[in-house]
């Protein structure tokens, strides 16, 4: 038996009686879970592809890799989004070559010229009069769905997964958000050297913010206790806001545009709320702007992440409008979140057969792994 | 029921009642099918090396690796033509450090001086006079053959397949072209990002031609209709020739060498007549020149091509010849059918578990997907 | 029946009457082997890692990868070493971030700061107090020994072997040598493209030497006949020594610093003492220095090796001493090993299913592969 000092002086410490199991190293380490994810995760799940506002003009179209598939997204002639595999169903050839760019009227393969409506039907073989079947040469569909300006995909182009049953806390959390009407003020694109489930379990605890994240844990006083909620620690003086004298997860602490006036006294004081909307996004909302990430694995080692920093359309218009202070900050957390990951991810290798655990600060991990568990249909 | 509009006018549209599936997507992306591949096809069949004047003395050594195996070529005394695996017998270091040179005498492993004569047979252990078994250390020999001033390999030397008999559409079809007699004016080696078999696809069709090489199908007015031959469609008008004013597949139309005098005049006007070795050459015959296109596979997603052009030495020994508007004719065309084919294999990754179709138009792929089942026993 | 010439005048040649088998080719090119090899040796036996007096203070670390794993070592406050895998016991980030530095106090883990101590224990979890099951959260051991100066490592904490019963001859052969005391004088690293069992089959004979290593054989005359002792061919006029002038492997075949005093006239006239301790490290003793290589697997086709020169530290603070004669000459004989192990290897993989032969003079190898087998529990 060990009884351990704290470096916090006056806060009591937080006694668990039981340790929870982490993942086994082989689900961070293994190419063939990996395979298993794709199949039973990835191409199963909605996951984030972009803002609504990204395409304009009928026949515009943009190239997603997900999982280890690849579809496009389309405006058709009444501006709606479909999506479809980059596949023509004749030999397979990718229908568009650069990753964005304007079909002129149809969809054309540009290896045989077969031809798809903007709604992904078959319209001409050239030289061909196929008199039978011609249904079973459509593009292969993919199901979209939005919500609060952004454009979702399932690879099941048959889902019965509704987007926001798998919100979480809840699907009304940012209801006080004008989601929709925001725009992208900055947008970054990176790759981890970690499998795409650290970078989550990561996110998912504050247990590592006062030592990884000091200037965080300045503005969050219940981060500097490495509590990410106050009812992890219900016997915990702070409470789970920013501290009193800040406004938003700024450098300065200060908002930088104007605080979104259709939200509630309680979430402007808050200073941030959390949406997570596994396996491929999370936002965090703040009185002055929006930050939203999202990820794709693209190996068992390497995973893609992308965040945009949301503000309303007339403060980015704003000439004198600057957005540093919010990058700023956001970049500084997701670069020291990035060297953890990649430490977790080397020491996951260095021992082969290791099994990690988590405490009771990392509640929210294991809720995760829970809802992993049973999209892999596994016990370990 | 869709009826379709031909973009070229009064031109019949063809009118298949069947699709033919292609193979599978996997059998362009899975590793282990490459793995079954050099074992079913690329260790039994014969394969183009190299011109037969490519070595001129005895001893004279030539590298080559043939799907997942390492062989040289050697001349012997007698200025023969010998292959064996690059494998000396002792503990199987390479007998041949560089690409290309030349033995003097011996052939002699460069690791422990193991002397083998120019025919295989071990002559000296350094140190160790070996009474029983020498016969077992003989170098392991590839079979040999030739045609039309070619060498050929096949890595199961007790092979009882005649290079003949893989000849499409038969043996004799270049028997008036000079072909012994010929040299090579021009060699190019590249390497595509796609399976070996895509590359044939696309060889076997001429579908592609009005969109993808304008400058052929201006020379070739059947491929102009995306025919590449006139039996795909017994309706249309054009015959299996090149236009009547062009003489030779260059960039003017005109031939650039003398016309080979040994052709017929049908030889002649036809304008290209072509050749295929599967799995990997095929020739095309103008009435001045040949070029001869030869590849290997390198992963399950890349494969080395070589072509070749060939001339009369007499039109290369000549100052003036200019064999540009040929090489530039072929590489333009080579080219473009790089990029297809690449797009091609990327497609084929999009979207997993796709299979293809084939119309009427490729029914040479269907051929060749006839043979190919055949030598991998499968029915997909 | 095949009478051979030998180049040597004068020596008789050696008549085996059996050829031995080498292993098969896939057991140098096969990843998969490579597993099972980092399972039944790598993590089974004894490992050089580096000389003792590497780190000085209390918290000192080197990280240092073994097979497949990663580990580090540490001085603990009695300046004893003790190793464990680089990995949190908590979600398993690694603990020394660099490859080497110094603890200040605790082993404290950068993710989330769990502290241990120099010998292992878990002292702290920041934040939490846990009362149960404390001594199953510390860090994972590996075993430690010394010999000669140096320490090794074995990943089975538990190990019963001895590292003195896994040495070749015997575990007393360099006992007149003052190891303990010597220093290193050089010391480089490279890497090879070869299985690290081709590396040690060029090592066990000599029967490469003449050609391959002309300065090496000079030194030695039983190496100009191909023999790397003297019982493999007991007619052979040449004693197991140096040539009678020379005192040292060196490029002046002079011993460039002071010869060991505790050396028997026999240890100083034979010039070279071998000691193999497989499956990672040799010793060459010689009368004035000793060269020891070690090596590692990095791949099932590249292999890291390390030589250190270790010298008296009385000569090394001479300010005169000049070490590039001993240098030179064994970096001269390693890129010759090199380039020699690298065309095996190709060769190797040149024919696929390639089996080689040992003769007498190769009896080491035989030896050394019948260790193996027993390791792999393989009759190949």
């Amino acid at each position: 038996m060990v009884k351990h000092e704290d470096s916090i002086k006056g806060i009591p410490l937080i006694k668990p009686t039981t340790l929870l199991p982490s993942l086994p190293a082989a689900y961070y380490l293994d190419p063939n879970i990996l395979e298993r994810e794709y199949a039973a995760i990835w191409r199963t799940q909605w996951q984030y592809l972009m803002r609504l506002d990204t395409l304009k003009e009928p026949g515009a179209f943009k190239v997603f890799r997900i999982g280890d598939r690849e579809i496009f997204i389309v405006l058709n002639e009444d501006r709606e989004y479909r999506g479809f595999y980059n596949v023509c169903r004749h030999r397979g050839s990718v229908l568009c070559e650069a990753d964005s760019g304007q079909f002129s009227g149809n969809i054309i393969c540009p290896y045989h010229q077969w031809s798809y409506g903007l709604d992904g039907a078959l319209i001409k073989m050239p030289r061909i009069d196929v008199v039978n079947a011609i249904e079973d040469l459509n593009l292969l569909p993919v199901a979209l769905t939005t919500w609060g300006g952004n454009l979702y995909v399932n690879l099941d182009s048959k889902t019965s997964l509704s987007l926001e049953s798998m919100m979480i806390p809840g699907p009304n959390v940012l209801d006080n958000w004008p989601l929709e009407r925001l725009a992208v003020g900055h947008r970054t694109t990176f790759t981890l050297a970690c499998n795409w489930k650290v970078f989550w379990e990561n996110y998912l605890e504050c247990y590592h913010c006062p030592a990884i994240h000091p200037e965080l844990s300045q503005i969050v006083p219940l981060y500097q206790a490495g509590l990410s909620t106050a009812n992890l620690d219900p016997d915990h003086p702070a409470e789970d806001r920013v501290a009193a004298h800040i406004e938003s997860w700024t450098t300065t602490g200060r908002a930088i545009a104007p605080v979104f006036s259709t939200l509630t006294a309680a979430e402007q004081v808050v200073g941030h709320t959390f949406v997570e909307i596994y396996p491929n996004q999370y936002l965090v909302a703040h009185a002055d702007y929006v930050r939203q990430v999202s990820l794709q694995p693209r190996s068992v080692t390497s995973t893609q992440v992308t965040a945009e920093w949301l503000f309303d359309p007339d403060f980015l218009s704003d000439p004198d409008a600057d957005l540093s202070p919010a990058i700023d900050f956001g970049a500084r957390v997701l670069d020291q979140d990035t060297r953890v990951c990649e430490l977790n991810q080397r020491g996951l290798a260095a021992s082969g057969r290791f099994q990690g655990h988590l405490t009771h600060l990392e509640q929210d991990l294991a809720d995760f792994h829970d809802i992993y568990r049973n999209w892999m249909q596994i016990n370990t």
